[in-house]
């Protein structure tokens, strides 16, 4: 199976021959086969060599580094290999056109909310009331007519949605609303670092397709970010990084000695990054019967078979429907 | 002056503080200013830290990474810097729209013809008759309505003004016709050499700017390929390959022994290529004076230039007018 490593310790990312190997300070080697890896994810101080790269670049693996909190801060990519012109252009055209946009706007928007309130749904007793707020907002959606509007309904219903947090997560992690910069509490640290997550996970997938992940509907296409990335996202946070966030918390597998505090910046400590990365890795390659596919996909192909999807609207295939989980 | 920086040895590319050194085999240091420096070429076996990818992701500084044969494998990219959905969408919209795809194609070719019969008015007394030829095809670009038609007259033209090449180059590289799949004759390897060394430079430059190197309006834009810049090389390849072709071969700096053939494929060999490229970035670093910026550019800013035009044009700032050598 494909999957995603991680690597948290100090020590030596190394090819021998053919073969990815991590020695740690202590000298433990592990091997990364390297057939099945796709994304190598590095949180740790790591030494590699220029001809390890070469070998990467081979395999089509890309390597993401990240900083002291952290934050991601680049990656290496192999040359270009999944480019399309005519795809960028065909997308192009759907952010260009006012109806074309706002029906990709839209859809992205009732993907999330649909798993929205079906969080809420598990804890019905107690979020009865915000579910008729958020459905009542869901509702405006088809009215309005302009992509700021659209906007002010998300940010309505992601409002109240965060709101519910307080009464399904357990107490020490409630929290007065979403902070971002810096995240204010240990609930907005989890979720800030799990949407950062997701985003990443969303363009390592993109960057698999002929999508230009710059080329965004309900998001604004802009300088300097991938925001396609931040359109898809709205359908898989509250899929992925909330149900994740809820299990980790209500398990006491995450608490708050996983926190650290720095100048003003609440943060998971590497100790919390593990705990919530593996249990990412879990998730994200759990699989679901698919229905028209007729096999078992995972968590993490569904994102991809998303921006398959959008590729097929693009080019005038298929019209999109957004992934709303069915089981 | 902001430039880039190549690594030939074996060593370590290393930060102290903010300040990034190489260091080699022989515990030489050299220090790269780090302020001034925008991309990094790896060629040697070079070690680097993680955290140096941080540094360098902080300063929007690109490591690129090459193998034993010096092919290009793949970048360390911060995270999304020269990125701009914004200006994508713009760029599509340009060839969405037939005028608009239209007037760029035939700007391109307009830039190209102007250097083509630039270097055949050197020769005037020879090449008076394929000039004026070349200037009735020219002619009627205006009047045609298709993208097919201009690449139609670009052909007709393209051809007239490669048998030129018979009357100015000396006759040991007299060739029949244009032939690239492969190259049949010194000639032909010598321009098909020259061509793809084009098409890289011009998407090196094009990669320090927002433009999406896969969206082209004279070239079809399509799958695998960066087609802006065949757009680009249009108004280049006169210009620069052709002119270090006549030079080198006319100076007998390049003879028929700097060529090789194997199973009917002719190419430049090793010493060959060495005697281009030495050309070649001399002349891409030879300046100048420009007449609007009131200063002297090299060669390769030019191109550079000529991106930013493109810009202002998708932009709505400045109707693009291509690059015609005024001096």
């Amino acid at each position: 199976m494909i999957k995603d490593h991680y690597i948290f310790s100090t020590g030596r990312l190394q090819r021998k021959d053919n073969t990815l190997y991590f020695v740690d300070a202590e000298g433990n080697k592990k091997s990364l086969p390297i057939e099945q890896t796709e994304n190598v994810h590095i949180f740790g101080q790591v030494d590699v060599n220029s001809t390890l790269f070469n070998l990467l670049a081979q395999y089509g693996i890309r390597l993401h580094f990240y900083n002291y909190y952290g934050y991601f801060t680049g990656t290496f990519c192999p040359r270009a290999q999944n480019v399309s012109g005519y795809t960028v252009v065909q997308q192009s055209a759907h952010y260009l056109n006012r109806e074309k946009r706002l029906y990709l706007a839209r859809s992205f928007l009732y993907g999330g909310i649909h798993h929205m309130l079906r969080n809420l749904r598990r804890h019905k007793e107690k979020t009865e009331e915000m579910v008729q707020t958020i459905e009542a907002e869901a509702a405006k959606l088809e009215e309005v007519g302009e992509i700021p509007e659209v906007m002010g309904v998300e940010g309505r219903i992601r409002q109240e949605y965060y709101q519910a947090f307080n009464v399904i997560l357990k107490p020490e992690f409630s929290f007065e609303k979403r902070t971002k910069r810096p995240p204010a509490d240990p609930l907005n640290a989890l979720i800030s670092f799990g949407n950062s997550r997701m985003y990443t996970e969303i363009l390592s997938e993109i960057y698999k397709t002929m999508l230009d992940p710059t080329v965004s509907f309900l998001h604004e296409p802009s300088n300097k970010r991938f925001s396609l990335s931040l359109d898809l996202a709205e359908i898989f946070k509250p899929l992925l990084v909330d149900t994740i966030i809820a299990s980790l918390t209500n398990n006491r597998a995450i608490t708050l000695k996983h926190f650290d505090e720095m100048e003003g910046i609440v943060f998971l400590n590497d100790e919390g990054r593990k705990k919530f990365l593996t249990e990412w890795e879990k998730k994200l390659g759990t699989t679901v019967q698919h229905r028209t596919l007729k096999r078992k996909v995972s968590y993490r192909y569904l994102i991809r078979l998303e921006c398959y999807k959008l590729i097929k609207h693009f080019i005038g295939d298929t019209i999109y429907k957004p992934l709303k989980a069915w089981w």
